[in-house]
């Protein structure tokens, strides 16, 4: 019997049975206090949780405060999570104010401070406005359709918020996996992503969710690179509760490859989300590395394409300028033979074996227009192939950059 | 006796004795041709000469060249370069025109085509333009002070030329060093520069050279970052015809040492212009790393702070947002404690001991309008110091990199 996999139209974090979620504005964005900045996530059931966090030597003080419960237990009720102020760089002070607002979430909802992990995003080197998010927390109502509030809440410079779900029909189980996320800027490979928080009601072997975890990053936002930039607060977290009453999915099983297959879609959908909305872009850039001699060759070479400033300049001018993508390719570490090497703007052929080929410039520009780009490398050395997601580099990331925090 | 060495002001690749230069509008960057984009710097006497080549894997055909040339023997009586079409991934013709190009040059000053060496930088993936190269070549008259000429002929975007020379009085001995380079995009770490030809009328052993020249390059071009990406054409060149009349300078004697001294001078300042004049950059940016444990660390540190579009975003407007720096400080591997961690701008502390400082923000907003910004980082771990520079990243940027061959 095939398992089917289908996302779900308007699907988000709170799709899953027994996840509940909300936000409000509670100023922390500034004291208009007309965007929603500040969310709460919450299980009816206590979760097995996997959690990735930033590779960055320098870590936010609730990304110390998750890593430590992720260690001491897997078991998970709640995320608080705001935008705005990243309590990264903030001292003891800012490690005492992650405890503290995870307390404050945990008495609002009644469960226990040590089962609330915390999540922040915005200006790093600032303290968090504690009284504004007493008082938020305290207006914050949960609904099982409130993912679609928190996706707004956890947004920084992004322009429309990253959700997705699927609905997994296998056998006689039926569950979901849900998830938001916040990109934008400081988005790079050798790392999670800002922010993301995916849910299932599937019950899920703890060591097994961990792996699975690991290896959907790997091909989703591992893959993803907006300007080379990462963040001390990266957070991403994945929360099974168990609802959905299966026996707990072990690893090597025919069911866990399908949970994995899922997973990996719904986590490639906001990855590609996260690229699409990279700060400034106005085009989606998919790289494809075929032929590699080993899967680390062809991660590398894709990622560094993809990251490139000059092609994603030449993208977003619309300017057939193939020989970036070479010049990129060449500095990635990758083994590649000139006279084996293949690159395709869209499906045009531009190198040949390593020699130019005449093509239509117009056509290519006309597909440089679009706002997915693709573009293809054949290095025919061997059988390992990766994809990695980006954006082009335009004056608004500049513009937008320029003036963050005044 | 204390040596004293001394930049000579107007001072180019021609100031040491024996070096003349030469070039001309060839119409290779359009059919204009009022813009130098074909020279040639010639030496009376052959040049021990010390060479580093691009660490890209793709390799336009005159590295490929230099690189035999530079095998097979150290004398070198003259270089050839363009710019406006880099002839890389332009298969086996390109090889082929590249030697011929040699040939030509050769020909027109009366050495051996053996002797010639060749850069060329622009666009990848286009033929050079045969016809006019040649035509070009019988037009170039040599002078002693050309190096003017060639200084401008090898700008692509860059929009002022790079020059220097030194002159050291040495005990006895008194010697030139000169230089020109091109840099302006494709400027990255892990290699030399777009280009550059140094030139000097002392005699040097050629095995000090080598190793003076990438002790040299360690601490300038290696040291300066515009946009993270390499170009296949990277070339640096250093041409010793001895005509001083010294003896050869040896490795670890004191002369040597002052030798290392003044060239390491002429290639920080050509590598500063290089970032100042980076593609559409307003500023300088000097970002120096003290108190890392090893010279690796500090090394990498100051390149990726320097490399981070959101911290030159943020200098670009005047944005006091230290905790970029912080951010990319934590990404670059280097061994970092956040409670030993201070940070300065200019010289206003803004992080002491991994907390926040109170700062007077008005008052680094003046800082960061200056057109040279210093970072400084003490990472308070260690006895190792490093130095890099690069430059602010601007909308212009994205504008001359998104029409670049169109």
């Amino acid at each position: 019997m095939e398992a089917e996999i289908e996302f779900i139209e308007g699907g988000t974090v709170t799709s899953p049975q027994g996840f509940h979620a909300g936000a409000t504005a509670a100023g922390i964005k500034g004291s208009a206090g007309d965007r929603l900045d500040l969310g709460v996530l919450f299980s009816q059931e206590p979760c097995v949780t996997a959690g990735l966090l930033t590779s960055n030597s320098i870590k936010s003080a609730p990304v110390l405060l998750c890593q430590e419960r992720l260690r001491e237990s897997h078991r998970v009720m709640a995320v608080v999570a705001n935008s705005g102020c990243a309590n990264a760089s903030t001292g003891d002070r800012g490690l005492a104010d992650a405890a503290e607002m995870a307390s404050l979430a945990a008495n609002g909802i009644g469960v226990e401070a040590e089962d609330v992990l915390v999540a922040s995003t915005g200006v790093i080197g600032r303290l968090l406005p504690m009284e504004r998010i007493k008082d938020g927390l305290n207006s914050i109502s949960l609904s099982d359709d409130g993912g679609h509030e928190l996706a707004r809440a956890i947004m920084t410079t992004d322009t429309f918020p990253k959700e997705a779900a699927v609905v997994v029909r296998d056998g006689d189980t039926r569950y979901t996996i849900g998830g938001v996320a916040k990109g934008s800027g400081m988005i790079h490979p050798n790392m999670a992503t800002l922010l993301c928080f995916l849910t299932t009601d599937t019950a899920v072997d703890p060591s097994f969710l961990d792996l699975a975890l690991r290896r959907a990053a790997g091909v989703s936002f591992n893959m993803v690179s907006i300007d080379g930039d990462t963040s001390p607060s990266d957070t991403l977290l994945l929360m099974a509760n168990g609802m959905a009453g299966n026996a707990p999915l072990l690893e090597g099983t025919r069911s866990a490859g399908v949970f994995q297959e899922a997973l990996d879609r719904v986590c490639i959908r906001l990855a590609k989300s996260i690229a699409r909305d990279g700060e400034g872009a106005t085009k989606l850039i998919e790289v494809t590395v075929n032929g590699a001699v080993n899967q680390a060759d062809a991660v590398a070479a894709a990622r560094t394409i993809v990251s490139s400033p000059l092609l994603k300049s030449a993208v977003y001018g619309c300017d057939p300028n193939w020989g970036r993508v070479v010049a990129a390719l060449g500095r990635s570490g990758a083994k590649i033979e000139e006279a084996t090497l293949d690159v395709y703007i869209g499906d045009t052929m531009v190198l040949k074996a390593g020699t130019p080929q005449p093509f239509n410039e117009a056509g290519v520009v006309q597909i440089l227009k679009h706002s997915e780009v693709t573009i293809t490398v054949n290095l025919n050395l061997g059988p390992a192939s990766a994809t990695a997601w980006g954006c082009d580099l335009t004056e608004e990331y500049v513009l937008i950059n320029s003036k963050y925090t005044t």
